[in-house]
């Protein structure tokens, strides 16, 4: 017989009744039932219940074991007495009875129970992962994890793409984000960057002449900690293709996104064909280029019922050109504690309040803005937005660059606090026809708003003709449930075009080619027509799993200060390592 | 019509004759036959001849082009004529008459030729590796790898390994190499390190009771430069498995390596039952603990023969108890030419010389070694090395530990030189049994041989009794072909055993959970019995490639000085850069 097993703890069925098996697991719940022990002996594979009584050989062991011991039972499977059943393991209909007993691996005392939901601090969380990690939820979400891996893979390799590795030693990236430096120890004063993402490489695959490339990515990025980023390192289904417009890309992977949605949704509703919504629409009626589609509210443009009438906050402000007055329709809404309550969250929100109208029975609007705009213009306002007697309307006004934010977080507000939002499916869509450049206010110039390696719709000609602020590019999202998990763009392929982008942001060319040297050095020597995207892994796996904490679903993940507590990471370095490394830490300045 | 094609440039054949066609591709090579262009449009998937004469609309842009330029045709699909087939291309029956071309990325003149296979500096490879990529061979070895990995992958699944992804920001490692440390922003003073392999986090793993645990991992040992390692980062195949021992570790990747190697060996017989060879009985046979088995060379003691002969030089070593003399036969090696050139080679590898012996017709021996010690002890040299006329052997003694590297070599280099080694096969085995401590004579003290959470062979009651020195740890190779593909062991999971162990290396207690705090910790909550492997993903590829230079597998490596020659890493960082990571360079001392 095998020195630990004959069986995994998930194995046995009726089927075995009768035999001799041996078993290995941790004791998951060990119960006294009248001095008759029973020990739920737990492994990957699953639970079975193991008995001991006094008449057993293996009593006197099974009296020392503790929850989470790592033993070994030999025993002989028996039916489980009639009642005692549990049709919820998958070995429920058996037990064995134990005639040996051996201690594998003895447990101390317990941080953190394994058997059982309590919550227990992240800290210890993360200080005994091991422990955690075999609490059932975070070990499914784990194998989840895995198995969505798994067939990204699988999808995109039946899309015809190919799996590639690049380098983690790179220099310094463009993406915008806070490099990781890594010092050299053979080139003194000299550093490798981490990558923020394979960018660079990807596009320099499809000027090896590689055709469809793919990767499971590493990212890195050293940015202070966000609630919804895991510190330092994270995942990107990356990919790239030559000879494609922005189509091409969609009608790859489209296919790959929805399948994996699908496959792990566990019957929750994935939208088959992904509406495409251009970005400045998704601000106009979202307010957000990531929205909630689950959420059927749709914002409208309300200007010209509020234009010269008889409220005047919002009359003077659409004196000024650029102001606007956007109305978020409430349907259900229609009552003052509900109106009320959404003024208040307004005002929390730092903003001086959130008018409405409400529509009682009849039709007729209420609330201080109808009263101020008369009958005849709140009628008009309900007629264009379709609301009927019991609902409302919340409108936001002035420039809408800087409301857009706070419109798109009274929506979401609005739908969750009215129920609107069906939880359960997964809505995806296309956020396409990003600007290509931004304002910088902090530097007063135009910089780029995403991607400078993006394809300026209109090409090199639109660069030298258009206002760069209008330019938009071959550029695109996709949103899933209110978050972004893919981001792509057609790339610009041709160095004078290159040149002329970066020179808009008020990059010269002796920049570009110093910052960007390989990638500028392959595009002069026959550079392929190329795009492609890159999707949040975490995040993908993350709304699969159905939890809103990305260390819920990375098995050794830092804490938000980025500290392994598991590990002790990072540490001090030994002065031999710093004296190798040619640097000396230096005492931040208080 | 598609933008950039209709079919890739691997695709037509006879079927497609009379249909218009896209392609875009690369200029491979373009021939100019009396004013008749004829250009091979390659892109990742083939080759397809283009036609353009001046009768055609797209003659003058043909004219254009150049090398290596990325063009778009459309044009009709035709037989070539008759006896200008090419039945080494797929698309070799046909043609495209070109009507129309348009220029997709020029390239300027080009650095490094993509057709032919003309040798071009390493570092003009590097700079430009974009291009070298588009050559044929590495391109193919690129794609092998990918295939490689893949199959890996999915033979791990068969075997029911589930893959996950490990840390590759955390804390210093213990595999004795030089860890890359990356400074902390949010910590000052403090470092990550990245993993030189996730020897401690596999170990988590199985103590998370997952139990088949894999990674295509990414790893990285700053280490000095040598020909047989790439600089910096590396993949290993790692896994480990829980509930094992030695032999189950060997059933589960035995079949994955051989068949991995047999996808791929192109026809090359591969080793189905792998010996299992103890490490002590590889170096007495072959002079390493990764033999080459293709060389049939086996190395014996032949201490007897000499111990109180006339070959005084030998006799005299012989009174040294820990001196021997090892035989190297050398079959058909028989003529004074050969030994001579093994004695100069010898010579130039810093020996004194290498001794032999030649059999003459009739069974004669003779070269000096012969006369001093005589026809009765010359045959039974020959008698036990079963050796015949035409035969030699070459004598090594000394102290074993000494001399057994250069004996290895000789071994190496007498089946080379008589070619005996059968180049077309892949020779698998096992290497068991190393030594768990060895003598430090740089710390004049007892350290880790290999690994330091191997289990010792007899456990806690071995590290107890035994003299370190002869004992035997649960740690094993593969050997293929005179290289160390993979190396693992049945891991120490017992607390008081990895303490005892660490003692008699001189580390205390302290020291160990100090330095493995994280593993420490977990031994003490329920660890099981576990063990597994990492197998060398780079060297594989390398040896199914047919290369012996890692940078042929390797799609951006660095160069033997560590520098990344296309983005020119590493480099500076900026003076924020450093004020944010809390370091200063230091210049080195001179």
């Amino acid at each position: 017989m095998h020195r630990y097993r004959s069986h995994t703890c998930g194995a046995l069925s009726t089927a075995e009744v009768g035999e001799i098996v041996r078993l290995s697991g941790w004791c998951h719940r060990i119960r006294d039932h009248g001095g008759v022990l029973f020990i739920d002996l737990r492994d990957h594979y699953g639970l079975t219940q193991v008995v001991v009584d006094p008449d057993s050989a293996a009593f006197k062991d099974a009296e020392k074991v503790r929850s989470e011991w790592v033993i070994r039972i030999d025993g002989k499977v028996r039916l489980r007495p009639e009642g005692t059943e549990n049709p919820d393991l998958t070995t429920g209909a058996v037990e064995v009875y134990a005639a040996e007993l051996e201690v594998l691996g003895p447990a101390a005392e317990l941080p953190l129970p394994v058997f059982g939901d309590v919550e227990y601090p992240e800290e210890t969380r993360l200080k005994y992962r091991f422990l955690d990690l075999r609490r059932e939820k975070l070990h499914r979400n784990i194998m989840t994890r895995g198995a969505i891996i798994d067939a990204m893979r699988r999808r995109m390799k039946d899309q015809g793409f190919f799996e590639f590795q690049t380098p983690i030693l790179t220099a310094s990236s463009p993406e915008g984000a806070r490099d990781f430096l890594v010092p050299s120890r053979l080139h003194p004063g000299t550093f490798y960057a981490l990558p923020q993402a394979p960018q660079q490489y990807k596009q320099l695959i499809m000027m090896s002449g590689f055709d469809r490339y793919f990767q499971i990515a590493p990212c890195f990025r050293d940015e202070d900690p966000r609630a919804d980023r895991l510190p330092g390192e994270f995942y990107q289904l990356d990919l790239e293709m030559s000879f494609v417009e922005q189509e091409d890309v969609f009608a790859a992977m489209e296919p790959v996104i929805t399948g994996v949605f699908e496959e792990f949704s566990g019957g929750k509703p994935v939208t088959q064909k992904w509406p495409r919504i251009p970005y400045a629409e998704a601000l106009r009626k979202y307010g957000t280029d990531k929205p909630d589609l689950r959420n059927p509210l749709v914002m409208q443009g309300v200007s010209e019922h509020f234009r010269g009438s008889g409220f005047k906050v919002f009359a003077r402000m659409l004196e000024v050109e650029k102001n606007e007055v956007w109305a978020i329709p409430a349907p259900g809404g229609g009552s003052r504690a509900f109106c009320d309550r959404m003024n208040s969250w307004a005002q929390g929100e730092g903003q001086p309040g959130l008018g409405y109208i409400m529509w009682r029975e009849g039709g007729e609007g209420a609330g201080p803005l109808a009263n101020n705009i008369g009958p005849e213009r709140t009628e008009a306002i309900r007629a264009q937005l379709d609301l009927k007697a019991g609902d409302a309307a919340f409108f936001v006004a002035g420039d809408p660059e800087k409301f857009v934010k706070f419109a798109g977080l009274a929506r979401t507000r609005v739908g969750e606090e009215l129920n609107l939002i069906d939880k359960d499916r997964f809505e995806l869509a296309w956020i396409v026809d990003f600007p290509f450049y931004e304002w910088s206010e902090d530097e007063k110039k135009v910089d780029f708003s995403h991607n400078p390696f993006s394809m300026p719709q209109g090409g090199l000609e639109a660069l030298k003709t258009q206002d760069p602020l209008t330019i938009k590019a071959f550029q695109y999202d996709i949103a899933c449930n209110g978050y972004e998990i893919a981001s792509g763009g057609i790339r610009n392929h041709r160095p004078e075009a290159m040149v002329k982008a970066f020179e808009l942001a008020g990059y010269d060319e002796a920049t570009v080619v110093e910052r960007f040297g390989g990638m500028y050095r392959a595009f002069q020597y026959g550079a392929p027509p190329h795009g492609g995207m890159a999707a949040g892994v975490d995040r993908i796996v993350m709304l699969l799993c159905g939890t809103t904490n990305l260390r819920e679903i990375s098995i050794f993940p830092m804490n938000q200060q980025a500290l392994d507590l598991l590990m002790g990471a990072p540490n001090e370095a030994s002065p031999k390592q710093l004296r190798e490394l040619h640097i000396r830490p230096v005492s931040p300045q208080k």
